[in-house]
């Protein structure tokens, strides 16, 4: 059985617009049952804001079939460690799922009054309530002992006001000032995929994404297809410069039904 | 003639507390008519400033004898660049160097208008008041082709509450979402020497600071001789661990008197 994981932004729609085929290509693999996921580096909504996002495109997917790193951060921390206090980096998606481990977190007034000695875990997703403090805290707990987590490398991601700075140079402050690397769940690292291919149960696995630095790398280490569409943040140029090569690249999403329907 | 540039913190004071024998030193210096120059990689206070907490200290010397990385910044941007808007990542310090040049700010409220457009010179050096919004603005004028500068590449600094993120991690965050490399002014780069050869007026230099990465490199850089005091960051373990070698290393700027007497 083959299933397909797929990056939303850039792939289904861009910003608040969908891109053509979107619906007709998910609503093609329900018909077919064939199993799919959403997956996404971005950790500031959660799975049921981006439900009723796509949910307002014509895209009705249950809840279960969205993961976020935001998600996939706590999943892993529940499998791999101990509960502990946690101090969070992140946007009210990330949040959510630190207080929903029930480990307890530690805020950034708690940590003015000293607490920071007490974090056990910091985990780092784009926030872009980032202030000095929260930094400050951050590195200081890390120093201190705590683990140090990234929910996903992006440095940049594209906004309507152009490039702007992601979760990945948040982390590459903190790594700085901290002299220590941070465990990253995000693609393309491994420990998303620890997540995602239990919840999938396929044999045979395609990613479709935009970015080659996240989705068809990450496609690459798991040993999937890798489908580009050129949709999103990377080029046609952007993929001869690279030495990521994906196995298919496609202008648009719209074009793998054709694909698809050369599946048994 | 032989000249002394002394770092501040960690050589005269730690936080607000002189390290016996500065004074001594600094009067000896004064009677003997060597010249010296206090050099700070720190940005976020003015020269004024610290000839205020240097007084309160006992240690009094003029203004023109301070020079911060956000003066010696402010020196360098008037004789090597045009004029042209400046956005400023820092503390008050780098505002007022910045103001003084008059060559126009944007603002964080400037920018938000749209104004990041206009900017040609992004001067980034340590903000506690740090705001993603800043990063962003300073990431987008930067994609957009101004002038990345910073003041000092100081990744940490010891403060009260622990080892905590200095402009250098600031630096890292906009190196992440840029892909852009700044020009960096202070210890242990070049730039600061240009602007400090001319004030100290001195044949031969000798360097005393307490960081291997900043001072000491800066010494070897520059060819002067490089005296570590261990009151600061770096211990007798740290030298050895460094490829970095100082020339003399005393317990603590008091020893430098006895050196000071072989002068002619």
């Amino acid at each position: 059985m083959t299933g397909i994981i797929f990056d939303m932004d850039g792939v289904l729609y861009r910003g608040n617009t969908p891109i053509e085929g979107a619906k007709q290509v998910i609503e093609f693999l329900k018909e077919r049952k064939i199993p799919f996921l959403f997956l996404t580096n971005n950790s500031t909504r959660t799975a049921l804001m981006y439900r009723e996002k796509l949910r307002s495109m014509g895209i009705d997917v249950p809840e279960e079939s969205i993961v976020t790193s935001g998600l996939a951060t706590r999943l892993y921390m529940e499998r791999h460690f101990n509960p502990g206090k946690i101090f969070v980096i992140g946007g009210r998606g990330l949040h959510e799922e630190m207080e929903h481990l029930n480990w307890g977190t530690v805020s950034v007034d708690d940590a003015r009054r000293g607490d920071w000695r007490e974090v056990e875990y910091v985990v780092t997703g784009l926030d872009t309530g980032l202030t000095y403090e929260k930094l400050k805290y951050a590195a200081l707990a890390i120093r201190n002992g705590a683990v140090f987590i990234g929910t996903n490398p992006d440095t940049t991601y594209p906004s309507e006001e152009g490039i702007v700075p992601g979760a990945g140079s948040i982390l590459a402050a903190l790594r700085a000032s901290t002299d220590r690397e941070p465990l990253i769940i995000g693609k393309p690292h491994e420990p998303v995929w620890e997540i995602v291919r239990e919840k999938l149960k396929a044999g045979e696995v395609w990613v479709v994404g935009d970015r080659l630095d996240t989705d068809i790398a990450f496609a690459k280490r798991i040993g999937a297809r890798a489908v580009m569409v050129l949709t999103g943040v990377n080029s046609l140029r952007d993929v001869e410069k690279s030495e990521i090569e994906p196995d298919l690249i496609l202008p648009s999403i719209k074009g793998l039904i054709d694909y698809l329907k050369t599946f048994d």
